[in-house]
């Protein structure tokens, strides 16, 4: 008897390859598909609702595969954890209807990008963030970012090697979070900063976009491109100009991949429990 | 003119055998010792607040060394920074009175032990907090925390390795935090749980403990002893007969390391800036 599988998992991708399968192996999928070969005696291909590059992680993946294994159900995270290294995590295994796939019935992602721009990085969360040395200007990177909420063609927010034939997707939210640090370290903005750069704050921020899809390297960009606002090098009315461009020469940079965390996923009321 | 420099210090000690120097190397000591020698071209000796063993991180470590060298006191924290690995980081650098002894001049030290009762890991966090698979009666462990506040011979919660003369410490506060996760990942409690667990709780709990000074292992032996408590072995009222019984065979097992972090440590108000 059939059945498919769905699992939510959490990893560390700093040490991986990215989420897909690829010919040089070490991916985070290459190390799940070994741990249900293992557990079930049998190879399962398994698929991924989202790739992630290189050194992204994610806290909420979700991914099915199918197998004919009588394993209870209750069993499979336990089962599979043991077989995992330590920095994959399965959260829960459910019983799906066989025609799910977690990847063409997801309708909202979201992904963190987490940026430190406190003095100096804070050496326990470094592998999931990134460390700007210098203040930035939250206030015109928060208006920046309203630009890209709705349905826009983003091609100028997705890397050239985009293999998708549209780019039009839809983002439902875009904001920039201040995440609340104890303040008895002294890691927040100093006196001197106050007159180095005016109007710009120091502290943890959570950058996280949500829509229907996304493209290639798309959050990396919209994050370099939003941190070069903070920066003052670009005017938070520019994302509209660059939108409007549909050219990936007009953004900014793609941002360090290890500030990326795939966030969450969600799907149709008919697939949730 | 000799200088006595005090630097504030964080750092994820996983990779490290300890702060304090030993034959064998590769302490967080021994980093910094190196960090300070390339940037001054002479050697300096480096006395910390405390230290902390193999495997236990520090937020805010205290250390403190006299120098000639002329460098002003800003550039220190950066320029020692860049001479660091990532996993220790200098968050300041002040000038202190010639007498300044960072271990001696401590009058308040705050350890964190982090306890982690999801049902598995936390792939993020994993190297800074214990993972117990079982959920824990709080209201428990927080009754028995309650025993060891004020002075006491510690003699239960230490290692017979102590070389200390004296075992009596005054713990100023002692208490189990619950830390809020977000719950759209399944890691808390499942009604399974609800009844094969009745009356314990899932989650993050973050037990702190302040003090006028800490034996050797006694953060951990506290840790090993009230989880005991937690999962039902002991009684929270145990923890007073354990202290008086003064023997180390009477308290729990020493909780691994890589749960502690050395989290504060407070100064006489004139050596506060």
């Amino acid at each position: 008897m059939r059945r498919n599988i769905c699992l939510v998992i959490s990893y560390d991708g700093t040490d991986y390859f990215g989420f897909q399968s690829q010919p040089g192996g070490n991916t985070v999928q290459d190390k799940l598909e070994e741990a249900v070969r293992i557990l079930t005696g049998e190879p399962h291909h398994m698929l991924g609702a989202g790739r992630t590059d290189a050194g992204v992680h994610a806290r909420g993946m979700f991914v099915n595969f199918h197998t004919d294994s009588t394993i209870p159900i209750d069993r499979w995270a336990v089962a599979l954890n043991t077989r995992l290294p330590e920095d994959i995590v399965v959260h829960s295994a459910r019983e799906m209807p066989d025609e799910f796939n977690a990847r063409r019935h997801a309708v909202r992602k979201t992904y963190r990008y987490a940026i430190n721009c406190c003095k100096f990085p804070d050496p326990f969360r470094r592998r999931f963030e990134f460390h700007h040395p210098t203040p930035l200007n939250v206030g015109a990177m928060q208006a920046g970012l309203q630009h890209l909420i709705g349905e826009h063609d983003f091609t100028s927010f997705t890397s050239p090697l985009s293999t998708k034939p549209h780019h039009v997707r839809t983002v439902y939210e875009a904001r920039l979070e201040s995440v609340a640090l104890p303040d008895d370290i002294p890691t927040l903005l100093e006196e001197r900063d106050r007159i180095r750069f005016p109007g710009k704050t120091r502290g943890l921020f959570h950058l996280y976009v949500s829509g229907n899809g996304f493209l290639y390297n798309m959050v990396r960009i919209i994050a370099g491109t939003i941190l070069q606002v903070g920066e003052g090098k670009r005017q938070p009315d520019d994302m509209a100009a660059i939108l409007a461009a549909r050219s990936r020469a007009k953004a900014g940079p793609t941002a360090m991949a290890h500030g990326l965390t795939l966030w969450k996923i969600e799907y149709d009321e008919k697939y949730t429990c």
